[in-house]
């Protein structure tokens, strides 16, 4: 049997070498995966979110290394991290991702992309543009999940949005929003982070009491509960929360304002890699190197989680497999 | 100065009958109220909502008393609730229910409608056909709140609905929706209520879990902190919840699923009269009648609300000014 290194989460963290290579099955393609993002959900799982067990990681670049199409051996490529099943009524409307028999990769049912190899449905997919770099194309996945903010909202171009929370969701949400609105306004607790997300006429402020209060759009991107009472605070009678984060609301929250207010709550969760991609494209000066705190080879994967956890770090990459030319 | 009965809430519920009539400024009518009912935000103001105190009351019928158009004069109408500036971006697209410097109807900055006379805008007012009754007449904004779904959500038809809670609230969104809709489920604990509501082709079920989940349409309208809960896990991916009841969730509420499940949530309140008149009109067999628990003369306005607090009732309904006719 075919070994190789992994990450592996199975009540605690560890680096092995002799995890089995993943097999691929008819329409699916095994991946030599090059570089890994750690993402707040893999830190989640870490505490039990999901009951996963095996491979983490679900943001990847790598080459193809094995699948039936011919065309796409040795492509460098991204994948959605949801493996549908192609049949039902969401499939049908490329909506894979609410897919209710999904697997999702390093998240549910199906090994991740902190190993020398991944496996992922070809349909899943898309082909890495050569101008853009492998640190830049690791980003495609939470990228296009900022990207849907876009793709349910569809703003108009001259509503006021604010962002709260400025982490790496909060960072992407406010550089996609940037793309189409010109007032942003990002609030978050740290100085360094609101520096570093400067682009366009993004504003930045410490305190949600220096943000007028009436914004057509609030994007809850805190990861805390507080997060939803501060957005239905900021927001404008029937104007729109987006609610990014995954939280709990803990002690008494009271939701009347949403009533009384009218406003809408729309939860929003992964986007479409194309979209990520294309925006990549179109906004070549899109500050996404400023996200990156630190790299480690996959055999410090511990060392690296620790990172990724403090305060002031954003995101984490793994080496995984060197290229070729990097091995020689 | 002319005096009147009225029901006035300072602190606690008293019937008066040396109120101050209150005096018309330019553009406003002052009104001889017929009927009142009783709402559950009149018995949350009781409970130091708002921190209203004066006149109670905001849903009535009556006759115009007095306004500078003499065409309205003695005619019968019913009224919008929210008193607007006119002036605002609101006012302007006909959204005067959200306008900042709105008073409302025995809730906020001005005296309502459980006494011989209150004061409304003449441009609040609707007069109501010949062919309805003031019973029925007097559920027009009750009714019309519900019909508010119908102008936020729009929906195509096809759609299976679900509605928690069988209070009066959640019983007149279903009957709303059974106008448009073919599949409408009642969630509820009350088999007597269950009973009455009954309309069309409506089901109903006491337990949640007798409910199949993947409702495209959930109206939350339990008045409880659970209701949210219970939709999320109702309502399809990329479906809608309702939010009718102005609630506060206590303890840890986890609100993932609405992010996992890109959930829309719609916060919902007051709905436009003349959609509450006209729905009427079109369905004249809906079964109205049904809601009245109970009626008691303005003096006995303290056994009213003891009435409507109970388990069992519905609309309880307050007689305040007889018409001429039954006076002589």
């Amino acid at each position: 049997m075919d070994v190789m290194a992994a990450a592996v989460f199975n009540g605690k963290l560890t680096y092995v070498e002799d995890y089995p290579v993943p097999q691929i099955r008819p329409g699916w393609a095994k991946i030599r995966v090059r570089l890994a993002g750690i993402c707040k959900t893999d830190m989640e799982i870490l505490k039990g979110y999901k009951g996963f067990e095996g491979v983490l990681g679900h943001e990847f670049v790598g080459h193809v290394d094995q699948c039936e199409e011919a065309s796409w051996i040795g492509r460098r490529v991204v994948g959605e991290i949801n493996a549908a099943c192609g049949q039902c009524d969401w499939c049908r409307c490329d909506l894979g991702r609410h897919c209710p028999n999904r697997s999702t990769l390093g998240i549910s049912r199906l090994d991740g992309c902190m190993a020398d190899y991944c496996v992922l449905p070809v349909a899943n997919l898309l082909a890495v543009p050569d101008h853009l770099s492998d640190e830049r194309a690791v980003l495609v996945e939470p990228l296009s999940a900022a990207c849907e903010i876009l793709e349910q909202l569809r703003p108009a171009g001259n509503e006021r949005a604010v962002v709260l929370g400025d982490g790496r969701l909060g960072i992407l949400c406010a550089w996609v929003l940037a793309t189409v609105l010109s007032d942003v306004t990002v609030v978050g607790h740290h100085p360094e982070k609101l520096e570093i997300l400067r682009w366009r006429n993004i504003r930045t402020a410490l305190k949600e009491k220096n943000v007028m209060p009436g914004a057509d759009i609030v994007v809850e991107a805190t990861g805390s509960g507080a997060g939803i009472v501060a957005a239905m605070a900021l927001c404008r009678p029937r104007g729109t929360i987006v609610m990014k984060s995954t939280v709990a609301v803990s002690g008494d929250v009271n939701l009347a304002p949403i009533v009384v207010n009218e406003q809408t709550v729309l939860g929003s969760r992964c986007g479409r890699f194309a979209d990520g991609l294309s925006i990549m494209r179109e906004f070549p000066d899109m500050p996404l190197d400023r996200l990156f705190t630190a790299r480690y080879p996959l055999a410090r994967v511990r060392e690296a989680f620790v990172r990724a956890t403090q305060s002031d770090a954003l995101k984490v990459l793994l080496d995984i497999s060197p290229s070729d030319e990097e091995k020689e």
